[in-house]
């Protein structure tokens, strides 16, 4: 019998540490295959510290921001990690890199995917890798697409948090209890030497997340005890058999 | 021990019917116990059949409405339907009535809630008891009122189809495979004789909502095979252990 | 053979003239009869210059308004203008009260009626008439009303120009050319001599909502040339047998 | 003298039979010249049935779809149909593919052209089709784009039905009462061999969009008796000369 | 010379410590004169803590809530704060109580107001008290209301931040810097004795609220360090001489 | 020491007069250096009037409009303004216009950027301008692009006023007095000789938003006595030390 899998699709190589590093540890520990796939390592745009340094090249800061996202893979004990080296600030996929997502996709046969926002003004490879997710799911479907391979279902798009949330319109609908797994997150989050600053800001948001678990889950009664959360946004309804 | 519960909150005494029969006979069938309240009888706005009779009179209507919601709710085979009786278009609640949704919601304590849709410019009474819902169901969660009483918790509020959807801003985020249970459904429907325009009207909803429910529990590739389902929205993020 | 009919309801005395004015001047032209109900005169917040006269009163700020308000009609052309006194800022509506809003609406029987927009934050009136106004049509419809009076149809709601069109969320959707009664307009809105400030406003807002009706009507290749135009969102949709 | 004229522009090659057919038989009944273009024939994405064949290829794929809308185009009486074959899944316009849909569109000169939703996250070939309508459309408008050709005016743009229209934003502004062509609506559905799932599903739209029809133009005082209709939600406002 | 001054309107007697404590206490700082008002002391639904002891009594509740804010006012140097005592859980305002609030934004002449988000499903309390904001506003313009005396100006209505932002739609277009007030507020925050849980939650915010501060300051290149900060989401378009 | 600077953003060459022309003169009159970067000169889809003409060619229409924007740039009293040249109807970047774009705001260093409405369905050049504005201000920020070059920090992003604003759903949130300079922005409008249709409308336009200015900034008790103002809708949060 194989695994239950789920599919992480990050614009940068840190992105899916802070946004949903939770939720792949998480799946691991019940059970799933998690793969991410970076589509860029942010060398340009998110690696300002490293930028700083004497004699950095590009090279170097995809080396810097490759080892630190594997480490980070490995603290979530993430099933795999791919990097597709596509180039940041602007993130850009042609046919061909298309493909090649849509071959990962219907390797991994996800129960369900996670990407970022549909919108981001401050980061629009965000927005980009958002809308191509949902264009590589299409194709990934279509009978006709490298025919005799198996088609993918119709897994969730999960759209996981962004920064200044409010700013890009992203709603949660459903949070995650990560309490069982926050040593891991918080030990991947440190392997991002270079983001230093940003990780007491995501420790912040899992506990206050772990509040709107507790409200959502029992109100001012007592809800379900959790000290951490991921929020999530789904992009296609739900079917259930029970309410 | 007891059962689990839900609570249904319908503007007029036929809006239940029609827009989640198949939930409730779904859930009692699953051990459930439903209560419904309808807090007015429909009878000055949603009875045009019956006016049309000669010598026809506003307790004559309520009559007929109630006997046609009680045998729907039969049908359904319901726990309870209790009756508010507080007038239509428009329906009005004061603070006794208010309190009185207070005390069943309470009392019924309910592990989700169904209620009309935010917004319906053909039909104020819906939105109102949308918003009323809301209220009750905070006021049903205050520590303070009648200290002594258990509170709430933080039951799901579910917006039921409303009749143009679009028009409404109603967007499903959670189908329902009512299957098993559409015969109830229809039986119940046809309970309804002074609204007769609208059986082929909500048994064809069905049909669609059972084409939606399998896109997206399978898309392309064959999802569950559902012949009938329903459709709702949700007011609160959920909370979850997975994806 | 009876007119045909439309309905114009006004929070205060003056918001007929700068919205729709040209709408009720052309469509008594076009052999409708238009009635005019104001809410209010607007007595209290819309009558500053009065206000800052020596020995003002209620009683005589009324008086001045409605002379204002008749006079405009009567320079529109208007059927029927009726004045409800309600009181404004704020404006309030009890039963009795949306009854004898429902009572107007049933014997004029419109083809279409004119209120606010759905939002204002400048003027909660505005907001609220617009709200009365869908719920006093909704009770109009409903055949237990009143038994035995003639129940309203279907028409349809149009919403006119608010002040500040984008803070209210206000969207048109329907430009009326209302060139040929420009000068009836006009002369309505000097009628207004409380408001002087306003007419270069709205005649402005004529002419540029003239553009609108240019472009859309033809786009570069050149469209009707409307001098001057209202716009106008609707509500509900249109039943057509033509695109 | 000339016939008007319309212009739908599909994505795939079914698309303008279930969202349209009815408005393309009913026009050239009224008189019109409807030209359909369609942009691919969904041969990769929307031929499951096919694809599911012994030995298919995707020229049999491309043959056998294009046999069955040209038959649903004669069905409905298309005067005109044009197959692009521009690839689908994801459908791509190159500039050369954009010019060549503006040369139809200044060709055909459409009164009012009819695409797809502006969003859909199950199908982004839809949302991709109504952008670059828009953009061909101001294109067409250009009096620099192959100057002493006749530019476009400014033609409604009607974004006709999509499946599972609350997931895609979509709200209908428009009913068109198709009663008297929806036989030969069912007729060129039933064209679609490969869809046949979908038949009932569209034919419960057509009637239950006749409701609303019935609906919007009366109300429960009984409107015009529409047995279907479809609906569509109009990018540009309309401009009148009556309300 | 007078001083500026400020208006903070609170449903409940605790809302304003948490929301806006830090702009209370830098306002002042600043030479304005803040005065807020609790419409309520959230006795009945927001004092969980102090019900479940024995022997709990309203008017014990609505005491111990006073002292507590009046001790955060006092914490935060608040030039007054005013109890109407109005109830809570539904918290309603007639027409006296309306009266009142705005014979009090008349009396302080403030040149912004701090209320509630416009959307709170779990607490209608607080979309109803940002309502009557809008509407007390709207009389306190009037010149007609009580004349003679000094008519309101145009203030800027600024919505502070909500518990779990993304469900109330709330978006802060405005932060403020509260680094040099943050003892302030924490000290405020701890005299709520009765929502324990709450205070590292507000912390959390007050800290990545300074992170939005930084990035919207100067991204990459280093903002200004603010270490905390509060959000705030404006009704009206601002007035400026420099962009 | 350097003046300040801002950046206007225009996709064709004559959106800067009528849309920020006053902004520009302003700021200018202010200290600031503003550069003004036309990304095309309209030549094909704004200029009408010149193709009309006998014998035109797209060279000379080219001519004239960057005659006529030179023209009006000086009359704004404008630092620079550029012209890429990169044609219109379709507007498009590749990479390497967009690095282009990237220099020029590297090098301006703007403290504001100001550019179109973030939706256009009538000219999909103007949104498309927008969104590359916020890809190339994210590069920009980069410190992987150029390294060694100055990174940009984090500059507002106005988008200012749009022909048809409802129709964009644009919403000012902050009003430029531009009364001061109000004779030299319709200096600037009058050097475009071809499309004199739009002078009166933009005059229109300046003096109705002077009215919001004056409603803005005090109501019915005496605004700012702004007599022409200018519209703008901002992008990101502010952040301030005083509300």
């Amino acid at each position: 019998m194989t695994n239950k899998t789920a599919l992480v699709i990050s614009a940068h190589s840190a992105d899916f540490v802070w946004r949903c590093g939770g939720a792949i540890a998480l799946h691991q520990k019940r059970g799933y295959d998690v793969t991410v796939v970076c589509l860029s390592y942010g060398e340009r745009g998110e690696s300002a510290k490293l930028w700083k340094q004497e004699g950095m090249t590009l090279d170097k800061v995809k080396t810097e921001r490759r080892k630190e996202a594997e480490n980070a893979a490995a603290a979530l004990n993430a099933h795999d990690i791919q990097f597709f080296d596509l180039g940041d600030y602007p993130l850009e996929l042609d046919r061909e890199a298309k493909d090649r997502l849509v071959d990962v996709i219907r390797k991994v046969q996800p129960q369900f995917m996670l990407t970022h926002s549909k919108y981001d003004p401050y980061n629009t490879d965000h927005m980009y890798a958002s809308q191509v997710t949902l264009e590589a799911r299409m194709i990934a479907q279509a009978w006709g697409h490298n025919p005799g391979e198996k088609v993918l279902g119709a897994p969730q798009v999960y759209l996981f948090e962004p920064h200044q949330t409010e700013q890009m319109g992203w709603k949660p609908d459903t949070f995650l209890d990560i309490s069982e797994v926050w040593e891991q997150k918080r030990a991947a989050i440190e392997c991002m030497q270079g983001q230093e600053h940003l990780w007491d800001y995501y420790t912040n948001v899992a506990q206050n997340r772990g509040n709107h678990f507790r409200r959502n889950s029992g109100g001012q009664s007592g809800g379900r005890a959790a000290t951490h959360a991921e929020g999530f946004q789904s992009i296609f309804p739900r079917t259930v058999d029970e309410l």
